[in-house]
């Protein structure tokens, strides 16, 4: 799955001809860069699960990852969280310049509204989908994240609060992923609804399990700067319940999504997703 | 007109309660700050000239100017042009700081592609202007006219460059702005590609007319500082023709644009945007 995916990045990229040289040198390096490709993933294997061929969904799986790139981009800048590394190479601004770096992310955020169209599906479940992706990295979702996670920066913050920078910052696009998979299937609201408890309790998980990583992880494996939550006084779930602590509640989030999948009469295979909910609390980067 | 885009503005902003409320603050302080409301106007008289009430397509129209928004809000940023002022008040990163006003600009961009498909047409039509607005505001357009902008700074380039640069920085926008106004009315092939030689004349005219102002103009008028084209080195018609040889360009370019629209048996009724060329010639902020 992981080739297929590289593969089709690298096809909705547009032609150099039609851009300006530096603008897509610097989103290819950072679009074509490496990385887990979770979202992709998650929702092509989502989108199988619900009985459709990968293939019809594709541009829709890109356009996750490209929201994805342009968000890491951007969080990255200087004026953000000011990072030199990221995925064991040089961040964008760092490899080309400020400017270069902003109008690359705005570049593969405006991309992934046009790649969800080449999707084969009818017009109506597209629109469905740029409509679920849109809520999920904007305003309401990821970008509301980022303002909140930068402004609880040195904060002392609820538990609450805590919540819902995860459920705004990383929650959305994971759950974005695996509803686009869904409603690219056209399953019926149970399926659906199972499907989003399933993504939001691993987004969660998902979440939790990088803040460990910043405090144990090998930063060779995980290609940054590790111990950067602790210098900027982020408000994480080690810092709050210790890294056992947080490890149970991964357990716990992970048994939640997998028993979400496993209601009767639900229109999926669900095997697949089960396996991915438990590799994801075994990743160590 | 007017009153009719700033209402749907408003009323298209996400509610307080979804998002992190300086994220929206900032959204608003750009989005309702004034502004000539060109794009929108431009295509909502495009839909009407084409027969279609513009009712329906206020969602696009407010769609094109969160576009033309958060470009602003990113081309003001100290790493890019570095503007203190914007209509008269502070530019946005002055106003909060340049993480918001990035993730701001993130916001409203994305905020654009939800909008589009509030409008009232089909889903065929709505995919037509998401895609439309995305070629034209992205990689194959407006960013990379900002980019090219940037690296022809202090440069020496040619006429054809210069074009390519103009046409890409702000042509592509306002292309785009009168042809979803016509492709939301299904206008017939022979008129959409009137409309289309229309709008790259009148946006190219009034990208010099704007070359003009920054050396000409009322800076209280203008709502910003002037002269900065100079200033930064930036490749303009004055500098290349003189203002007069400028102002003799913008007149060619506004005939040919009304020319495209007196054909014989196109499907509109083109008097008020032929009124609107015209205008735009004598516009002094």
């Amino acid at each position: 799955m992981r080739d297929v995916i590289e593969e089709s990045l690298r096809e909705y990229l547009p032609e150099q001809q039609s851009s300006a040289a530096r603008l897509l040198d610097a989103m290819t390096y950072s679009l074509l860069g490496g990385g887990k490709r979770l979202r992709p993933t998650l929702l092509l294997m989502t989108a199988r699960a619900c009985g459709l061929p990968i293939e019809r969904v594709l541009p829709a799986a890109c356009a996750v990852e490209m929201i994805h790139t342009y968000s890491l981009i951007h969080d990255d800048l200087p004026a953000m969280d000011n990072d030199d590394y990221r995925r064991g190479k040089l961040t964008n601004h760092k490899q080309f310049d400020e400017a270069t770096a902003i109008l690359a992310g705005d570049a593969l955020l405006t991309l992934a509204f046009e790649t969800i169209l080449l999707s084969d599906l009818d017009a109506q479940t597209n629109m469905s989908l740029v409509r679920e992706l849109s809520f999920a990295s904007g305003a309401r979702g990821m970008v509301a994240g980022q303002m909140l996670d930068l402004l609880a920066e040195g904060q002392s913050i609820t538990d609450e609060q805590l919540a819902k920078i995860h459920a705004k910052k990383t929650g959305a696009l994971l759950r974005a992923s695996v509803r686009m998979g869904a409603l690219a299937a056209g399953v019926d609201q149970p399926t659906l609804h199972a499907l989003t408890i399933y993504a939001e309790s691993i987004g969660l998980a998902f979440q939790i399990q990088d803040d460990i990583l910043d405090v144990t992880g090998d930063k060779a494996l995980l290609g940054k700067q590790t111990g950067g939550d602790v210098v900027l006084q982020k408000a994480t779930y080690p810092a709050r319940y210790g890294v056992s602590g947080a490890r149970e509640r991964v357990k716990e989030l992970t048994e939640h999504a997998v028993d979400a999948l496993k209601k009767p009469d639900l229109s999926l295979e669900p095997n697949v997703l089960i396996e991915m909910a438990y590799l994801l609390t075994e990743r160590v980067f």
